[in-house]
């Protein structure tokens, strides 16, 4: 007997397997006619299965993960390559991130901050040295060292015999979903230029630095567009969401391969209904909107309000419709990220059928 | 050895064991010298350590669960009165909730639609009935039957022999975080006034209709001066949070028992730094800033914000303030609820020292 969408609980997380397969397709495609590799970044779907298919899928130069958790259950997972994108600096962490390089030998840790190249230093050995980054700030003050003082950073690593600078990380995550296309590129053309002179500066110094790495979905355009990028650290490509759609993404077009399917609580007025996905399992994302789907099709007259709370959604539509209590719908969340780190499994679906059920096993590794 | 706060990995939740068990007596008493039960709601905590606790403090009728996933795992802890404050619609679940009045003798259900009422018939039989309240609906319009209506659903409640009708629920979300404490209790007597006139009616008419309960932290005050309030579903109180905090209680005193202590990752700039608390740790409440601690005492000039992302958060003090990478800082949490529902664990804290782990086994329980 098949399992039918119908018969899971809700509310639940969906994976249209074809949009999926097909996401990860055009976004192998397009970096290859660049020359570029893609690193997909694991924050995104936290799942071992989907980063094992983006590798599979091929062009790519490893993974990133953004916590030093995610990247031990990575390792977990049989996955060799993985780069974390935010610095360490907690000694406790940085110890552990020593023991995960000797179990992997591709791990590379981000420095935006000399401390943080002591306590390395002091983790590593020239036996077993740790490949590590320099991570430049693309003024955003979030990450990463100012590009006036990342060279000399670069050149203290390298005074480190048990660490290797093998490259340059320049993540401008404040410019991936400003609305205008073009406003966006030239946004991301002119800081990660800046960050390219960084790493041509230190590419010529010192010979294992070969790496340029940033980027996510919304600036990959732009980005593949600097010679120096050697690799784009794209994450919601894959599963996509109404943040995402609601901005323009050039000549590539992905698909809302992420759903959650979600089931009507109670129903007792006109134009309103109340659902059983609240915050807790649809991520609030102010000024982003949640979409409404029936028959396959975004309904442009429902929206979702978190107005309802932890617990229920509130779903507002023309006074001509009539919900019951026990129907069900599905919705386009506002931001795929945090929502996945909501939940423990995805369901696989094709058409209206569940065909399998991924873990998300890196949810909750926020340290 | 002892094990200290300075040990643990971050992000993290800590509970103060002192402040908590001080809420507890607290909120205990205050509800005992209205003559009221408590049927504290662990839609807040998720963690049936804490609702073994409440209940072990005295003058409990029970426990709330939100959901009917948090009402099983309560259930498999131990515990025996559970009242599921929302409605459920669907037939899986419905179905589930029989299965779950088999096992506890203390389980149930709201409805707000008389095609619940219909559902759940089917799933009851004379020798186990089902124990149900009306959800009535305080003018908020999430869940609940209109006031108008609801003696009606209550009567066809018992047309079901398989059905009892217990009580009436009343629950005012909406106004539960009025800043102003005068119109938060003006509101909600209001509201709950017109609940208790339904109440009195099915009371008279149904002799095993005898609970009248609803109520959250922020207007308990209020709601045990109804005389006909049996009971009041408080939950933030236990552990409480910095919207709750900045909101008058008055003669009730509860103290910050949750924190979160969080890692400083980069500090690069005058004014800021960064810290391993984003949105994935912390959950952004749209207006509600988290509080930052230091020597005990929140720190007026710090300030949170959410602009930094799920993977780190962006701490704000003034210039003099120097913070390097590795540092630790603790916050009070924005809104307890979302954010417990992110972690798998809380450490139980005394002072310095970290005396105990509880599971959050309801995590993630939001179906």
């Amino acid at each position: 007997m098949k399992m039918l969408k119908s018969m899971l609980d809700t509310p639940c997380l969906i994976l249209d397997i074809d949009l999926f397969e097909k996401n990860l397709t055009i976004m192998r495609d397009f970096a290859m006619q660049h020359g570029k590799k893609l690193r997909p970044h694991a924050k995104t779907h936290k799942c071992p299965e989907i980063a094992r298919r983006q590798l599979r899928c091929g062009n790519c130069a490893g993974v990133c993960a953004a916590k030093l958790s995610e990247a031990e259950l990575l390792a977990d997972a049989g996955i060799n390559d993985i780069l974390i994108t935010s610095p360490l600096s907690d000694p406790g962490k940085i110890a552990r991130a020593g023991v995960l390089n000797s179990k992997i030998s591709g791990l590379m840790l981000t420095v935006d901050h000399p401390e943080q190249v002591k306590m390395l230093a002091d983790h590593a050995s020239k036996e077993n040295p740790l490949d590590v980054l320099v991570d430049t700030d693309p003024e955003f003050g979030r990450t990463g060292i100012p590009f006036d003082r990342a060279v000399e950073l670069g050149r203290f690593i390298t005074s480190f015999p048990q660490l290797r600078l093998v490259g340059v990380q320049c993540y401008a995550g404040h410019l991936q979903h400003i609305p205008d296309f073009q406003e966006r590129c030239a946004a991301s053309s002119r800081l990660m230029s800046a960050g390219a002179e960084v790493f041509k500066m230190l590419n010529h110094e010192i010979d294992t630095c070969r790496i340029f790495t940033g980027t996510g979905t919304g600036t990959a355009p732009a980005d593949v567009l600097i010679p120096e990028v050697t690799d784009i650290q794209v994450g919601s490509y894959c599963l996509m969401d109404a943040e995402y759609l609601a901005i323009g993404h050039g000549s590539v077009n992905f698909q809302p391969a992420l759903r959650m399917i979600s089931g009507v609580v109670s129903a007792n007025h006109a134009g309103h209904a109340t659902i059983d996905a609240g915050t807790k399992a649809i991520y609030v994302t102010p000024g982003a909107p949640a979409l409404v789907i029936a028959g396959g099709q975004v309904q442009r007259e429902f929206s979702y309000s978190w107005d309802f709370g932890d617990e229920h959604g509130h779903l507002l539509f023309p006074e001509t419709v009539s919900l019951q209590p026990g129907e069900r719908v599905e919705l386009i969340v506002s931001h795929c990220d945090p929502t996945v780190n909501l939940f423990d499994e995805l369901w696989i679906v094709r058409g209206d059928e569940v065909i399998d059920r991924w873990d998300i096993a890196l949810r909750g590794c926020c340290r």
